[in-house]
């Protein structure tokens, strides 16, 4: 059974980059399935091609192989790596791009890539997408087994994954939770940091002087034109125009931070499905 | 043998929602052929992906599974769909996006997937395509049949399709046919919602001020920078300009109106390859 | 075995042109493996196309159709064609597109397509890589010989390859060469037209009056926000900004002049990495 190959770079699609890649792939392994994940990471942004992966790994076939090249550092003494996780393995440079996506990296077999039969003959100093990282990707899916594509190795570059500031009062009770937008996806929608464990049980959220009442289900669920929040699809906080582009209306991208209040019990008391006025 | 699965979504292609989708098929149906129609249709714009499905349906091979997910609705009370029609089959939410393609629904068999056995064992209220939409299309290129899959049903939201406006005279004959753009190509050609059975045999097509003396065959025979119009590609008329762009020389978009008008025969005594003056 | 299918066109991903040439060729060759090199062609630029068939071929596998299409006179006279050269088989509009991927027409086996049995049953006079050249590449790719789609001829329209211009001095030594940036990639690096062989051993290069003092090896070897000339992945020199953008640096694009100066040696006793002044 071949592996299926995930691909992650920032190559673009105007060029032929990932084109010349899949065919050195294919050179070497002509069953291979190639599936793009994105190609449209900004060029040279290894922390957003890291939230790709970080993304995506979850719902990828247990025997997959994942390359990723988001390289401005190619051809210098960045190293290339394969990291193995249970069936999956990951391809790519050790630049932190594939960090996100490997939460421990002690339980997973890190090598570096050093055995150049597995390469193509001549290797640029340029595209190692096409020269090393395609062809090893290539023989894994073919049944290679990572052992023979290099040398164990404990040391993996990490990008450390922003972590919410969280202000809890007297009593340790989370009070304020500080976030940040990570990622602004085609809609609009902004991606926040937050993840649900990082959340008081009944919370404010505000982003750019807006305040959201609560965090809701489903898109459509604020009413039309109004603001909502959302723990979306990838199990992050996530802040949406229904029908619309929240990025846009806030005039807020990567970066933007993003506060939850815990609302006090005796706010409760009168459930409104209207926001509280804006602070 | 494995159905192929083809995509219409509006995910776009820089995130990795269209990989993941990609990624749960290829865990239930590790050998389905997998083939982007487009994931660049404007964010929630259900009629522009039904316009999308209704150019291409008839192209696709007589056992293809369609997989469609332009769904704003994601997560309320609209359905999840398929429906069949001969041995072709659609998959998307109940929106109207499957409706232009499924020109005679009563001749179709359409079911509610209410089937959850055939879903990710998670589903989420924002992501259909990744939970129902696409495990379900995995399932049917498998070759699971459309009855296991959910309900039957006589019910489908349909989008009207924008019909000419046609003007008759005293004797019957069509004096003058008024549509509108319904889609702008990548070329900037103008594709309006007539077709040729809509025409009067000799025309004249009015656009935007200007006034095109007969419809061509081809982008090139009107010669060198000037309009034409012609039956395209997709069996409507469009309008162009040969070797440049009709939408930005007419600053003419989606729902721009085009109008055609019979020729009287006189006119036709002296038949010149000169438009006639504008109107 | 079924040969792999590689597309090149102008047709872009956002209207389905592109999923709807897949869906003819599957429909044909249900087990065809199709690979898109690249969609992004500039609408009607042949001379784009030829490029990325240029950059492209030599990495294909040995048994690769070659699907490219940009087509402006589609529907004139312009002939279809099949090209082999060796394993490989290029198919499409004859007006130059293939003809830098085709360094030697003379050792190639030059066809015109004329044999409508391969084709769709109906040709439309607009979207011939639907009709012709898509069925074609799927016969190809299922076995057929070349010689069954139509009929061996010896011309092919050529676009010729921007030459540089030498200078050279009394002693036949060369003293200058001006080239031209002929692509310009998607991280804004300014590829030329001139390959090693054409260069001095030490050698400035000056564009849009800036001097890089020297040629590396990768795109960090200049240091931090400097330009760099270095001989990228697809053989040719080219002009980058490490983990910049030197197009938007530079305000150069295509066409751009560049001109290399041969460094005399009483300049190089004194070894420097700084680059000289501005011209």
């Amino acid at each position: 059974v071949i592996r299926p190959i995930f691909l992650v770079t920032d190559f673009g699609l105007t060029d032929t980059y990932v084109g010349i890649v899949k065919a050195v792939i294919l050179g070497i392994a002509p069953e291979a399935r190639i599936v793009d994940l994105t190609h449209e990471i900004p060029p040279q942004d290894v922390r957003a091609g890291a939230f790709a992966l970080l993304m995506t790994v979850q719902y990828l076939p247990e025997n997959a192989v994942v390359l990723a090249v988001v390289d401005p550092g190619v051809g210098t003494a960045r190293r290339p790596r394969a990291v193995q996780m249970g069936g999956r393995t990951l391809v790519g440079p050790d630049n932190g791009l594939l960090s996100w996506a490997v939460p421990d990296p002690t339980a997973a077999e890190i090598i570096v890539l050093d055995q150049p039969q597995f390469w193509l003959p001549s290797v640029s100093s340029t595209f190692h997408g096409r020269d090393i990282f395609g062809p090893v990707a290539a023989h894994l899916a073919c049944g290679v087994s990572q052992t023979r594509l290099g040398t164990p190795t404990d040391a993996m570059v990490t990008i450390p994954f922003p972590a919410p500031l969280i202000v809890r009062d007297a009593f340790g009770q989370v009070e304020q939770v500080t976030g940040e937008i990570i990622h602004v996806d085609r809609y609009g929608n902004l991606i926040s940091n937050l993840r649900p464990s990082d959340l008081p049980e009944q919370a404010w959220v505000i982003i750019e002087h807006e305040t959201i009442s609560r965090i809701t289900h489903t898109y459509q669920a604020g009413g039309p034109a109004r603001l909502v929040a959302l723990i979306g699809s990838v199990g992050l906080l996530e802040i949406a125009v229904p029908n619309g582009n929240a990025s846009a209306f806030l005039e807020a991208g990567v970066g933007a931070p993003v506060t939850i209040k815990s609302v006090p019990r005796r706010r409760l008391r009168t459930p409104s499905p209207d926001p509280p006025p804006q602070t």
